[in-house]
């Protein structure tokens, strides 16, 4: 038996996209991780029968562990721990000594941060976090909201609750804590380990993929295979346990076989973390001159830790003049040709490699829309080129969808020919 | 009676966070201007039975009508069509009429983007495509997918589903259609106007405003408040029948007293419209000069359609070489005090004001972390500065976190920064 484990996700601003969810798939992934297979996240709003039908239904799919994220604040809509008390069948109680340590971190984060607290409104709220169910067994908090593990009342059955709060730097923080609880454990006690890994490729179209995935039926039992294709990049996620590690390495050979040249990762790694790899290799620095991406690629250049040995920086040049003042492309180019044209996205990537005294430099200019296109020159049209001291690649896209899609898939296809570049 | 809605969102790649969700977001938004009330958006993999209970879930929920998103595809891992058709009580059946329509989209998607397809592989893809469960209707496709409604079985009792494909362009593209279905319309005869309203205060702590909702408490009836608090941004959502808009207004009015001076936006307008809004009012320019946020706050301010009206462009300079060639900043200061210093962030401003000929100038320079810090400069310490051709605003952040969100929030606080320097 596989351990299962169910997530509920509280918050009406995550419920209507205003604040997107970082804990349900960071939660599912460190269970994965654990051996722990997760079948549903449900994503609820702020309404009392709302969040206990989720509760009661996670129960019903006979998930040994139910974890909830959020609403534990000290304001008077975030109602989890009573809830989940309800649905365990706990009454609520107050906790006077977490009371007391909560009052504390308070007061300790007042102090440093210089917030000047209404005393009474702190109370009420301090007291409201310390209201726990009955019997539950309290996690510490990393901020001010207690954890709780909340097992169902004697006499009944179904899985323990985990309770956590919504930031995701406090859950986080209080994950180790968590899985040391005696009842998470226990909960968890069937977790065998499951692997999965991740083959990705660029350039194969999903129909053809499904082909050699269908002529290999058969010979693929205890694979769990999901494909996805995200911006032309098709990526094989499979999981499987260790007992059929041979028969994920026949498919890997396969999916080898039949689309080897459009292969560009088979240990799991990201475009950006390859090119990252292959910067180092060479020993190579990176600048780059963007118009209608305004710096997107530059900033994901720069997310991982300790990037400043490779990207040197870049030059949003979203004006004309700009693209002249700071990267040398001639005014009579922009005026002859347009700002969208080959030759700027050329010039763009010289004029930038020159001035930031990079190896290699990275020039895109286009028309993200959804204003001025033009017959000639429609939205979604970009020229791209990139630079290294050993060659110069251009490329002319014609980028579907809207603004934001036009910007997105333009840097990962430039991320593409980036490692097509600088790849040993 | 409100008509209420649940929406499944389907995909491994979705559960596990490899790919955000960007439907269910998308639908419930839409669906609350229809006056739709959505209580639940559960995220299941490509698993059947986890699919299965979802839908049997939603249904049991009293929803009046169930949307699924995703698993449409060519490959045998989606299912959603086949599942749906199941739980409903429908057999699935080869629409031979639809299958000639799909074909004829892929033969002309292929050879206008030069694909080169197997044609057994892709006729197999666009027959699965093309079976669906029997009496269903069918949603022309945007993309290859089809949407579908499907009704119970005679004789059952139960809310249709609306089958509508992952990518979000699809999606979106189908939903007009979607809606003038006539089992769509009458599962949503219900609906009634929702009012959603959205206060933003930037320096209130969350519970100073819980007590002054504690202190309107009797007067907030018929009023759904959510507060939710995002990198020291605090935001009040209140959702209310046109009946109770009196009742709203006097919470705004309460809020404005109490907190007025914090209080930024009623008007639902992020910090970013209403900047864009304030820098268009005065005519001015910006451009910025990024170091640890490297781009991210320029690719922001061209998110926007026309941003080229007031945004020219950005420097991020990465390196001290870059600084002091793109920027002009001193290499003795740099020497002398540190690239993350007060007078460095001063001079990256006036440095890319001048040099891009912009009216607002923005200086950015940080330890974002997790390597570079020290005693006296820590991660997560940033200096900041803002100047308009009116004045120059400095400030020191503390910024809390880890490397992402030191990115993330510096970017937030400087929005706001420039939000203060702008505004008339």
């Amino acid at each position: 038996m596989v351990a299962r484990a169910g997530i509920v996700v509280t918050g009406t601003e995550v419920l209507t996209g205003r604040v997107p969810d970082r804990n349900g798939p960071w939660l599912a992934e460190a269970l994965r991780r654990l051996g722990v297979d997760v079948g549903h996240v449900v994503v609820v709003g702020d309404r009392p029968d709302d969040l206990s039908a989720a509760l009661r239904f996670l129960a019903d799919t006979g998930a040994d562990l139910v974890i909830t994220t959020g609403g534990l604040g000290p304001t008077a809509d975030d109602l989890t721990a009573q809830l989940v008390g309800q649905v365990q069948g706990r009454a609520p109680e107050l906790d006077v000594a977490l009371e007391g340590r909560i009052t504390e971190i308070v007061a300790r984060l007042s102090r440093d941060r210089g917030w000047r607290m209404d005393p009474g409104a702190t109370a009420a709220g301090t007291r409201k976090q310390a209201v726990v169910p009955a019997g539950a067994e309290v996690i510490e908090p990393v901020g001010t909201a207690p954890g709780l593990v909340v097992p169902v009342a004697d006499g009944r059955t179904g899985p323990p609750v985990l309770v956590l709060p919504g930031p995701p730097g406090e859950l986080r923080g209080m994950w180790p804590a968590a899985l040391e609880s005696p009842r998470v454990r226990a909960a968890l006690a069937g977790a065998t380990e499951l692997r999965q890994r991740t083959v990705r490729l660029w350039g194969t179209p999903e129909s053809e993929l499904a082909a050699t995935l269908r002529g290999l039926e058969g010979t693929l039992d205890g694979l769990e295979i999901t494909t996805c294709l995200r911006g032309g990049e098709l990526e094989v996620v499979t999981r499987f346990g260790p007992e059929h590690q041979a028969g994920y390495d026949a498919l890997v050979a396969a999916v080898h076989g039949a689309h080897g040249s459009t292969v560009f990762s088979t240990d799991g790694a990201e475009v950006d973390e390859l090119l990252a790899r292959a910067l180092d290799t060479r020993g190579w620095t990176i600048a780059t001159a963007e118009s209608c991406t305004a710096g997107m690629l530059v900033a994901r250049l720069t997310d991982p830790a300790g990037s400043s040995v490779r990207v040197l920086g870049g030059i949003a040049s979203y004006s004309n003049g700009v693209k002249t003042a700071a990267l040398g492309v001639p005014a009579e180019l922009i005026d002859a040709l347009g700002a969208v044209s080959a030759e700027v996205a050329v010039a763009m990537a010289s004029g930038v490699r020159e001035r930031l005294g990079a190896d290699v430099g990275v020039g895109i200019t286009g028309i993200a829309g959804p204003g001025g296109g033009s017959a000639d020159k429609p939205v979604g049209l970009v020229h791209v080129c990139v630079q290294s001291p050993l060659r110069s690649v251009s490329r002319e896209l014609h980028v579907p969808g809207g603004r934001a899609d036009v910007r997105e898939r333009t840097v990962r296809v430039v991320l593409q020919l980036l490692l097509e570049l600088v790849a040993p």
